[in-house]
């Protein structure tokens, strides 16, 4: 069941399925793309990161450093940016800890500063949207030394991100939407197909809390117009 | 370039791109599902099936075996049957060719009986439509020991489907319209979508050569209708 291989395969589907899943309003899905990011390019930094996901099924540290991996292998294998940032800040960690049979809880307690600056590293490749942090801000190129010298954790720095940032809160909160949005899209595949049950689920997350990406892309009053 | 793990996952970006692309009439694409096999159902087993494909790259022999532990691999990730049977057959000596240094041409003329009999399990486990070869019905149980004892090749399987069947006819002829495909598909990428120049592609293909498998789902007449 822990076998590396077995679970990145289990995160690769996660990734295709997710994006294939339609309609999801904001996002990119089968039937629609953004100007410079395509259905295509998802299904590429799918198939591409393959070898980070299978390595981070085999690891119990550096999960900095595998996010930084994850984002630039993306990058090798298409051209349209930033594809799967969020879903590697969500899943490589749930890999760690599936495979080393650890508590996620505890593998995101256990990052250190060097992981803080490798996440850093990823942030400015993948030239991710994000809502800064005042104290520690992503675009800043001094921080990394600040990082080191103050010995914070990634897990700090997601801690100051937690209340405006939806992936932040789930590393602090024992992943706790995660998981409840996996019960409810096994539970629904049982009654509809598993696109019409992860679109559900999307948008009953939704309803309840604004998409942080469509609110770093279009502004939190867009956000709030699409839940509604 | 010959790394196992690129070369797999351009096999599995190659699969993952092809079932998306859509319109194609006639078979499975991302908008449109057969009653028993969906999109998902492909998805699936492109994912599933990585681990095969690295092996591929890996091995100079045994294509039999390899496409059987496909076919089951596939079948472990999904439920709708047989989804990318006709692709192993011919992805899979690819693989072995690309990672070995070696022509395909040779790769295939080197399969043995321990190949053919391999390929028969894989196809009574995929439950592949075909058109039977009159001489060694692929329904038929005791081919196998006949296959044996009479030292058939699975490319002498190949060359007996050759006239009647496509994929039969890589096998025996270089892979020639296989490269063809793969040219058309990059010239005509510099120019559209990656989605328009496999559908532009596949429908000049199928312009040509009645697809094989409309032919055999749906029978000849349905195949030439859908050419037209």
């Amino acid at each position: 069941m822990n076998d590396p291989s077995h679970l990145a395969r289990c995160a690769q589907l996660a990734m295709v399925l997710e994006v294939a899943a339609h309609p999801k309003p904001g996002n990119v899905d089968r039937d629609h793309d953004f100007p410079d990011t395509t259905f295509e390019h998802f299904l590429a930094s799918a198939v591409g990161t393959y070898p980070v996901l299978e390595e981070a099924a085999r690891s119990r540290h550096g999960a900095g450093a595998l996010i930084h991996a994850a984002a630039e292998e993306s990058l090798r294998w298409q051209r349209g940016g930033n594809t799967h940032f969020g879903a590697f800040v969500l899943l490589i960690p749930l890999l760690m800890a599936a495979g080393s049979d650890t508590p996620v809880s505890k593998i995101v307690l256990d990052t250190t500063s060097e992981d803080a600056v490798e996440f850093y590293r990823a942030f400015s490749i993948a030239n991710v949207r994000i809502d800064s942090v005042p104290d520690f801000d992503l675009g800043e190129s001094n921080s990394a030394d600040r990082i080191r010298e103050d010995g914070i954790k990634l897990f700090d720095l997601m801690k100051l991100s937690a209340d405006h940032d939806l992936i932040a809160n789930e590393w602090v909160s024992g992943f706790e939407r995660t998981n409840w949005c996996a019960d409810l899209i096994t539970k629904k595949a049982d009654t509809m197909s598993i696109n019409d049950a992860i679109v559900c689920t999307f948008l009953q997350m939704l309803a309840e809390t604004p998409d942080t990406f469509i609110r770093t892309k279009f502004g939190r009053d867009k956000s709030i117009e699409i839940s509604e």
